[in-house]
């Protein structure tokens, strides 16, 4: 059943007024008719199964029959703070992250980022992810939309992680050459409802001088794996990983 | 340092000759000068720092200094199944899957492909698929370059499957509604150098058909996390965890 993710705005009690894209993916591309059935998200994180009682050129009315009771959210919340990479690499960290859980992306200005996002054209940047990490938890059929908030810089990222219970970033090197803590170690110390903030630096890595203020404050290094990960494959890893450990090693009723 | 696969008809002892795409990278991507030392892998899967000893116009000629001890290929070998995808979602499949440490890859024919691979068209795309893997296993650093077999049947794919110590299928509906194996269950069971076969279907997933002959086959039917993934988003999930699981919870010494 296809889902949709609803403004508050639009929710009357059980009542629901689709507009805009969703109602032209309703009526032109799905097709459907008065009496069909789809899934509607509201930003509480619950879904509902819906009757479409209307539907007209640009607007398409629905009603409540049932509440979903689904556990499809990961039990912790993950902020993906990811240095700037090059190309179309963000689309895909979003769409793929998004679909693998996560629920907050942080660019982030890093010294070995090679591009710089124009502040004139971060607007529509921005309005464009909005919409990979929506059409990314519609399909995946998640219950929340990931966040996605301003570029910031690792002296802002740092201010920021204060909110946050684990604090890894992905340093191959220093957790090859000092005592460190292994990712596995740290995940299976996790647990629920806490937050995670996984920092991955751009294609050229961390500069020493971002990793030792990382590590000044509070961020593990580790190592994901024992292979070179590209910057966009580093983040899709860890969460991975997370998902793995925590709902699928944690949820083993074998 | 940059690392190239070296055929094994350029290797006279310990010295080598680079030619063709190698040869121009090193000479005119890297601008390397005789002395400049890289990493040329052997077929074999062994992997030695050599020191380039004259270049010329489309030539390099290197010799061995050390041979490296080296452990980034996962202790098991994974092979990818994969449906026909749609558009270039193959290359990815390719890139990121040689990159977590898969050890070979299957297009397979399945009912609900859309596409179909043109029998002329098919030399072409397995040399692009070739180049793909091959720059991945560079630029992951690993000994070994994924074999690509040519496309075949469910049919031909289950012929095949004899060869192989654990086979699984991503079916999320299976592994909802029966008395099933944990994907994670049968992932703590695997041991080192066992061969594991994992299937994924095409965007629309596996026909009823398919999911019971794989079933009568051996294959068993895992979810991987509770989210729902594209075709070329699932193969990347179940690498990341087995590498988790057996790179990183079992090579965790905390």
């Amino acid at each position: 059943m296809q889902r949709y993710f609803i403004p508050q705005i639009d929710w009357q009690g059980n009542e629901i007024s689709i507009k805009g894209d969703d109602a032209h993916h309703i009526i032109r591309v799905m097709r459907n008719q008065v009496g069909d059935q789809i899934i509607c998200n509201h930003q509480d994180g619950n879904a509902a199964i819906c009757e479409i009682t209307s539907l007209n050129q640009n607007i398409v009315h629905a009603a409540v029959i049932d509440w979903k009771a689904e556990t499809v959210e990961l039990p912790i919340a993950v902020t993906i703070a990811q240095g700037l990479p090059k190309g179309d690499k963000f689309d895909l960290i979003l769409q793929k992250g998004t679909e693998l859980g996560a629920s907050r992306f942080i660019p982030v200005k890093m010294d070995r980022s090679i591009v710089v996002w124009d502040g004139r054209k971060i607007e529509k940047k921005m309005a464009r992810f909005e919409k990979i990490v929506k059409e990314a938890s519609e399909q995946s059929h998640r219950n929340k939309i990931p966040e996605i908030v301003l570029p910031m810089t690792v002296a802002e990222l740092i201010h920021e992680s204060v909110n946050y219970d684990v604090k890894i970033f992905a340093y191959e090197e220093e957790a090859k050459v000092e005592a460190h803590q292994s990712f596995a170690g740290i995940v299976s110390r996790i647990v629920d409802n806490q937050k995670v903030l996984l920092c991955i630096g751009p294609e050229g890595g961390f500069s020493e001088q971002e990793a030792k203020k990382l590590k000044e404050n509070g961020f593990h290094a580790v190592r994901l794996g024992p292979r070179i990960l590209r910057t966009e494959t580093a983040s899709l890893y860890a969460l991975a990983s997370l998902s793995y450990h925590l709902e699928e090693i944690n949820g083993n009723h074998d």
